[in-house]
């Protein structure tokens, strides 16, 4: 092996160490800091803030179900595309458990068309709504499983709200915990979880 | 505005100038590199290699065209993940065009059942296929807007195939080339993409 010396002037030096400290940073925004801080966060009031970027988190699933295949009142119109924030993502895959912090989101999307040059089915129109569950030890800890649920959709046309407080336990809990395949969360219409969960 | 002056040993600053290093490198890998090289890569049979951790790319939106609402044949069972790389993604954001090197994936998932506690509708099974496209002047010059498209899909059960060949021009690209919103690309089916696309 040939040995080579790094040699660097004092301005290189000094620009280095700057550029070390905002690619710190960097990384420290790009998801290595703590997952309940960074992606689930409350207000002072005690209500969950609405997450930004969930649509760059980690996609996990799309389940339809269609005001017209449930006679006009889906109870949750239409498509939910539900996303995991990435670090819990990746801790799922390494223990096969979904840490403290865990976030997810389901975004609800309108039917926007029924065919295409691709067949006849159900195609993905407009933005609807938004809910999210976490769990958190240290927010609910009268939960089970420490999940609660939240919801920023509004009347239709509005914009989403900024803030939701959590649903009452038999609002959402008491379902996911009955009907959920895997801590709360229901991995059996998300294959992406199935597949990536340590085993 | 308090100057302050970055002070270090010369041991500090060796370690400083590796961490440095490798931070770059890291940084490289994740996603700052020329996409074309870092998520399409041709064999060196001109076959496209097939794509890996698309399932951590950003993901765009699932039409789904179910057999049952396709005489039992649907052209591309049964629904349809679609994401694009994340570099290409951002180059969208930012200039409302798909990049050269852009690659989009479409996973094929089976409807795994028709009815939950959430109601009626569609639910995703198990992975059956995974198909792609580029747009790569380099690969793709002979076809209209540069877009070509592959498939890794093999019979069922059985895993995907490693590399694949692009189709003929008339297999795929000319319907999303008469078709498609935007680009060869089906925009109007990707709530994501018409969102995220710069003004």
């Amino acid at each position: 092996m040939k040995k080579r010396s790094l040699i660097f002037s004092n301005s290189t030096i000094t620009f280095l160490a700057i550029f070390l400290v905002f690619s710190l940073l960097q990384n420290g925004v790009k998801g290595q800091a703590n997952s309940q801080t960074e992606f689930a966060i409350w207000d002072s009031n005690g209500e969950l803030v609405k997450p930004e970027s969930y649509r760059e988190w980690i996609y996990v699933g799309t389940p339809v179900t269609p005001n017209d295949m449930n006679n006009g009142k889906a109870p949750f119109p239409e498509f939910h595309n539900a996303y995991i924030d990435p670090v819990s993502f990746a801790a799922y895959k390494a223990t096969g458990k979904f840490p403290d912090g865990t976030i997810l989101v389901k975004e609800l999307v309108s039917v926007g068309s029924k065919a295409a040059v691709s067949g006849v089915g159900y195609f993905q129109g407009d933005f609807i709504g938004l809910e999210a569950t976490v769990k958190s030890a240290d927010h609910h800890a009268d939960e089970p499983g420490e999940w609660a649920y939240y919801s920023f959709t509004t009347e239709a046309g509005q914009a989403l709200k900024k803030s939701s407080p959590k649903f009452e336990t038999a609002s959402c809990n008491t379902c996911h915990q009955v009907s959920a395949a895997d801590d709360w969360v229901f991995t059996q219409y998300y294959p992406i979880l199935r597949a990536a969960k340590a085993k």
